[in-house]
């Protein structure tokens, strides 16, 4: 028995074990309380994809079941989430001249939406850009809303333009989504052109450059494993992955491997785990099913902009194809199974929650940010204890977001902001 | 006795008439119910320069005396004005790569900070971007806010950025203001650097080619004569003055001369007149005075970002230096004497108000918006009916937006907001 069958015997006991606890967990006072102590971020959440849409408000309390979304503001009360990064995210199309020049004001326009979600609510939002902003926010009774760039096709045209984006409050940026770009490869399959640079390309090395001299984080998911090593090797700050899993328990190129885990931790990092299933666990997908969704997720459009029916649409279109090809629903214990064993390679200093709430996210039993109290119940009963549990739902991202700024150059910071 | 001087008698003979008069200008119900059915547009508000001082609301009552800012919404409520053109003004700094990248991020949060200011009050504001919004929004009883640019110093960097601001919902453009620059020369005096263009540039012609593509209104305020020919002759549009005055009242290079009044109004443009002191009026102010005063604006840094602060000290500072050099001030009557000459040589439907409040407008009598129904009862005094007096207060800039977005290429505008 070598190591990795060891290693999946293991797990394999681990996964039962927890099943049979979750499926009657029960969410205790000393969970929630601890919970109401610490400052509790989610590094990835998409839905400022529903900001344009009309009618849509983030104060107006909805459902999972009825349109597919997962965080609104009466929601985050509810599951005790404090704020985290809001994600300018933008679809890969095509690199010619005419599609640059449409992400940059894509880009342009989904942070404006950011910006002006939190001018409309000033009493349940704020922006944040630094590490103690969360704390103050958190006790004026607000949310917290840092920004974060996914896929830098948006800057494809003129890099420069992230001194604006860090002027108006970006202190996260993802290279690359789907599909190869100008800037990284991607970890993509079926949607992947060509790999075209090995890792970082020398224009995706200079964004990384310019991130590092303003403090902005650098956020490998989505990135090709080459990229991992190369982002390591040339970033003078630690590193993020705001939503990725574990490649050694389910081995799905968007995850990450034990080897890069311990990595990414001797190097300050910090992976924040991602709740999307198809990453999570074998769904039983063959082939032809990924053939037939990339084509269906391509349908959709290039740039993630639907209206509510055309969403509602979709989740109609994606659930009769796993129907047809008789796809595994990914569970809660599943996304436990990842952070467990994440917490244990990485340790508890260099993990957090990053679900893709209402940019994929989310299993059976973890349907929405109101379930977020299940993962406190679940580290308590794992044996964690508070202080490892308040870095996990917020403390290591902030500390994360002080040393990569700490090691900013002040002079491009300082004419950044002028 | 000369066409010069004979005009300039008659000038000086309507002017004693106009200042016997305005003294006791008492405000009719006839102009304020007039006031109340028509549409009420200033088309250059340069308040968003407000908008980021901390402190500062919208929806504050201020006061010219306490602060010199001359609109705020309970003023505008007062001085029933509906809304108008709100200004991402930007001063001329150094064409340099920094200097361009600057003016780049500092127009698009100047931009950010009106759509942000409306996102924050629904109730009082709304986005317009097409002639009709101005009814339905003053309907609902709120206040229109269109978006203009002072200077295309935020495209120098790339004017491709122009399809961006025009998603945001910019409708109407400036070249240049106070110096020359890479798209167009300056009418500026003191503050001008050789002239350079001869006019407007190559950049300078590519940029109206694309404003009339996108139905953005193209503006002439504060670029020379020559520059204003080349625009009659350029622009399948016609254009707007956005605030400008009368050469044959003052010989000012801010304003427009007679026979270029006539041009404009054959061209179908309109000229909303301005009513900032020292380009209404010999105010006495010698070339030291000006090479003082130039010095002075030029102190307050090149982009147009004060505090209040910063703001009350530079109000002082221009007060002793007029102090200092006697200057004389403008008033009310001097103001009425440029709208109602205009109005005689361009005709009523060729003429409009863009006092330029918060961006040096204002003259003793007219130092706020509260005073606008001054001018619908000037006018009704002076002769004008309800049918011409709506059409100064807002008709033909609404017709001036009609027609420039009629004239405008229906793939480009189609692609823009794609």
């Amino acid at each position: 028995m070598n190591t990795k069958t060891l290693m999946a015997a293991l797990l394999l006991i681990a996964a039962v074990a927890v099943d049979a606890h979750a499926r009657e967990l029960v969410v205790s006072e000393q969970a929630r309380a601890l919970q109401a102590r610490a400052i509790n971020l989610d590094t990835h959440l998409d839905t400022p994809a529903l900001f344009g849409q009309p009618g849509w408000k983030i104060t107006d309390r909805h459902s999972y079941a009825a349109d597919g979304s997962q965080i609104d503001y009466p929601r985050m009360v509810e599951g005790g989430l404090d704020g985290g990064f809001w994600v300018v995210y933008t679809g890969q199309g095509p690199l010619d001249a005419m599609g640059k020049l449409k992400a940059r004001d894509f880009g342009l326009k989904r942070l404006g939406q950011i910006r002006e979600m939190v001018a409309a609510n000033p009493d349940k939002f704020a922006l944040a850009t630094v590490a103690g902003d969360a704390a103050r926010i958190k006790a004026e009774g607000r949310k917290s809303v840092y920004i974060s760039m996914e896929n830098a096709y948006p800057l494809s045209h003129d890099p420069s333009l992230l001194s604006y984006y860090y002027k108006a409050g970006l202190r996260m940026l993802s290279l690359v989504h789907g599909s190869h770009n100008d800037f990284a490869d991607s970890s993509g399959i079926a949607e992947a052109t060509a790999g075209e640079h090995g890792g970082l390309s020398e224009k995706g090395r200079q964004l990384i450059i310019e991130a590092n001299r303003l403090g902005i984080i650098v956020d490998h998911s989505h990135a090709s494993p080459e990229v991992f090593d190369q982002m390591i090797a040339l970033s003078k700050a630690p590193i993020i992955l705001s939503h990725s899993g574990a490649y050694d328990v389910y081995a799905h190129p968007r995850n990450l491997d034990d080897k890069r885990l311990k990595v990414l931790a001797a190097h300050g990092g910090v992976i924040q785990v991602n709740s999307l299933g198809n990453y999570l666990v074998d769904t039983g997908g063959t082939p032809e099913y990924r053939a037939e969704l990339g084509k269906l997720y391509r349908s959709f459009g290039g740039r993630g902009e639907m209206s509510a029916q055309e969403r509602k649409q979709a989740m109609a279109q994606i659930e009769a194809l796993n129907t047809k090809y008789k796809i595994r629903k990914a569970t809660f214990d599943d996304y436990l199974r990842h952070l467990l064993h994440i917490l244990e390679v990485a340790g508890w200093q260099h993990v957090g929650l990053g679900a893709d709430w209402d940019g994929g996210g989310g299993v059976v039993g973890y349907e929405d940010i109101t379930a977020l109290p299940k993962v406190v119940q679940a580290l308590l009963d794992a044996g964690y204890n508070e202080q490892q549990i308040t870095a996990v739902l917020g403390g290591n991202t902030l500390r994360l977001i002080e040393q990569v700024q700490a090691l900013a150059d002040p002079a491009a910071v300082k004419a950044a902001l002028e």
